[in-house]
């Protein structure tokens, strides 16, 4: 039997998101556009720019995923190894990739802006697919089930959507959020067993602080329709014995 | 000689965050505290929660890393499973503290609000020391080279407060950023040399787009005043000759 949903995980490299410097907004954003793909995210990495880290986590991912997504490290300048670390570790050359430099030229308008540092970005695993960059010319690639991208937010996200229609379908996800003011310990015990009774669903448990109240948000969700809808009522049976509001969300509100 | 910084890494546990429900605020939060105290951070990974892939993840950070920061899924709820996977991964037992028992006997006001569920949140990697929780009573706490923490970002922020002053001090960073306007790949080549001839500064570029205008920050920073301060001068002049309006600002901005 095929998997269901197809698995994926996010590299981030830049040094900037480990020193504090830049709040990551790549990852959530990908993660987000997966669900809603059936794509399930595994894990995500934020690395450092070190040609040996890279190749590393490429080499894992690639073997354990479906799909990888990277964002980062494919700029004109010194800290941008990301296409170079790709070309290692799939054992291919780096070369002068000829669309890509059609795009540069024609982005920047004439042949002398292409300088040598420009170039740079036309440079691409061989055997790699480009993917367009509408933003600022330079393109990311997809290299065996590796998506490289940009690590600047706007140019990832264009990137991104080219490369959602390209994926395969995973079975959509249903969720539901049940939402009570009831502490979360208070919930615990018939939680674990509804859990055990319906293993495919994913149970997870949420406690919040708002408003001077505390409150618990379940969230549960798989890709039987069936599974979640008993599960989600068993949750709310029970909460409805302990307090009298009571709410269900589509989704994970 | 000692290494000049510890370096450490972080491990978000948590189905949240992977789904795209929840964006990670802690990540962030711990990269900037470890900047500040001279601590080196290496790497965040975000995992399910999944026993086997945090004991793998703990047991390869716990190694390999001076410190290990980890997130979320020490609740009272079924999917709440860090505890226990921190025990196997370490080979103790996981057992009731009775100092986390007398915490959560105070903070919930009688024997009789200590509910097995609750109960859960007092079981402890044997051996282990206990990181106070002055917002909602259940303790994180320290086992190995590990410091296990609650994923709610307030409680997590009131933990790492307390874990802060007992991390060994690295040696500060000094950072600068020089900011201009000016294409990113005008400076590739001229910061590209500058790095080689200061290769213990880690030099950084990041390029904007504010206002209609392009630009590029660059970020150089390095525990050698003398060497940071020399680079930040290269750059500078550089960018002199390129352009009028070139800032200086301390730290990563």
């Amino acid at each position: 039997m095929a998997k269901a949903q197809p698995e994926a995980a996010v590299l981030i490299i830049g040094n900037e998101i480990l020193s504090g410097r830049t709040i990551d907004k790549n990852a959530p954003y990908i993660a987000e556009k997966l669900f809603n793909k059936g794509v399930k995210l595994v894990e995500i990495r934020v690395i450092p720019d070190i040609e040996e880290t890279i190749i590393d986590a490429v080499r894992t991912f690639s073997k354990k995923y479906d799909y990888v997504f990277s964002t980062g490290g494919i700029g004109p300048t010194h800290d941008d190894i990301t296409a170079e670390a790709m070309a290692k570790a799939f054992g291919v050359d780096l070369e002068l990739n000829a669309e890509a430099r059609d795009l540069l030229r024609r982005h920047y308008g004439s042949e002398e802006d292409l300088t040598d540092a420009r170039l740079r970005m036309a440079r691409i695993p061989a055997g790699a697919e480009l993917v367009r960059n509408p933003v600022s010319g330079a393109p990311g690639f997809k290299v065996e089930n590796v998506y490289v991208m940009a690590g600047v937010p706007s140019i990832m996200q264009a990137m991104l959507d080219q490369i959602l229609p390209d994926l395969a379908d995973g079975a959509p996800t249903i969720a539901f959020t049940v939402t009570a003011h009831i502490q979360e310990s208070a919930v615990a015990d018939v939680l674990g067993n509804i859990q055990k009774e319906y293993p495919q669903v994913d149970i997870g448990s949420y406690p919040f602080f708002k408003k001077g109240i505390f409150g618990t948000s379940i969230v549960l969700r798989g890709i039987d329709q069936g599974d979640v809808e008993a599960a989600t009522q068993k949750v709310e049976a029970f909460l409805r014995t302990e307090t009298n509001e009571v709410q269900r969300a589509e989704g994970m509100s």
